[in-house]
């Protein structure tokens, strides 16, 4: 079975406060979508990459990776005006309905070969697998009144990514018109009334999205 | 009015696999409390220090002092077989029923300057100042069934502390037999019918548990 990666940078990194949308920044010296592409690479035998990023930065992407010597085959698709509309351009490249799909943050470098692989096998059986991890904290729920409510921890679970699913599912959800609910590719799935499978993420698996995200991103690179 | 902080660094330590408690293990040469109570001491005058570590550790502790030729004024107070009762045992230290009181874990000392100062603020108009950050990943709930539901991440916070209370309330609300559902002092405090107010902590204010994060303390200390 096919197995395929979407990942996802459409974004215009302008959280960063930087000149470079935050997923060309480079960490070890390197970009941080490098890293990410290649711990697929590493991780599954025989993948097949899609790289969503903005159209606007397809000769800086193809810059870095003559610059940085970047031989990892993969192909690039132009985002859309939001992740749903990127993560649909992205699937729309897949030319069979078998298969599975990862579908990943670019900027989240340091998911374990052990999570994406895991991925793939349970979204395999189950139809999809989402990464998630426990709360190290403890949670608190606002409410409409001001107030606030301690919740149970061992109840809640932090989302990330990959979100792997069967192609053919995946595709048929991202079918329907975008929602403001739609606020992760899980999200899209359920809409089907369909529920997703749970696997344990990394706790590493951070999403680099301020200049603290970048630095702490360099202490993981350099352990 | 008197400003006091108890330090609660009661546990063994355990999760570490180090042969000593967590609390103790250097961070930038300097053991972890030791960091955390020169927090305190720099970001408020005159305030008072009451350090609640296992008995076991009375000597461990002078050692660590003496060796480091740490200077700050504390009082040492002997930790209790749970969190809850390492903290009553703390206030009980506090011979005035006015001022104010942060509890805070002895293995936070990232906590900012401006975070500490704050609670002790808010806690003097409402009663109570609860560290919390926004959460940076989507969430899902699960449940009994075995099932998972997407969570508005925007409805939830996590909790941190330091939790800073009036002295007299607090010290009203641990004067009941313990719960299991007291997780934090803030819970402690909504046991009275007491509602607690929060207030923006720092994402660095990390409480460190694991060999991982003892590393992340390096990192963010030699920035």
């Amino acid at each position: 079975m096919n197995k395929y990666a979407v990942i996802v940078a459409g974004g215009s990194g302008t959280r960063m406060g930087a000149p470079m949308p935050k997923q060309y920044l480079p960490i070890g010296g390197m970009p941080v979508l490098m890293h990410t592409l290649r711990k697929f690479v590493r991780a599954v035998f025989n993948i097949k990459l899609i790289l969503v990023i903005p159209a606007n930065d397809f000769e800086l992407w193809t810059e870095l990776c003559e610059q940085h010597q970047f031989q990892i085959p993969h192909q690039v698709v132009a985002g859309g005006k939001s992740r749903f509309q990127s993560v649909k351009n992205g699937l729309n490249m897949i030319p069979d309905h078998e298969g599975l799909v990862a579908i990943h943050d670019g900027v989240r470098p340091f998911v374990e070969a052990e999570v994406i692989q895991s991925s793939y096998e349970v979204a395999a059986k189950s139809g999809s697998a989402i990464a998630v991890v426990a709360l190290k904290d403890s949670i608190r729920k606002l409410q409409d009144d001001g107030k606030s409510v301690f919740q149970e921890r061992q109840y809640f679970r932090l989302v990330q990514t990959p979100q792997t699913f069967q192609v053919s599912k995946i595709k048929k959800a991202f079918e329907v018109p975008e929602l403001h609910t739609f606020t992760d590719d899980a999200t899209v799935y359920e809409h089907q009334g369909w529920q997703v499978e749970l696997i344990a993420g990394n706790l590493e698996n951070i999403k680099i999205t301020t200049p603290e995200d970048l630095e702490y991103a360099e202490f993981l690179l350099r352990k």
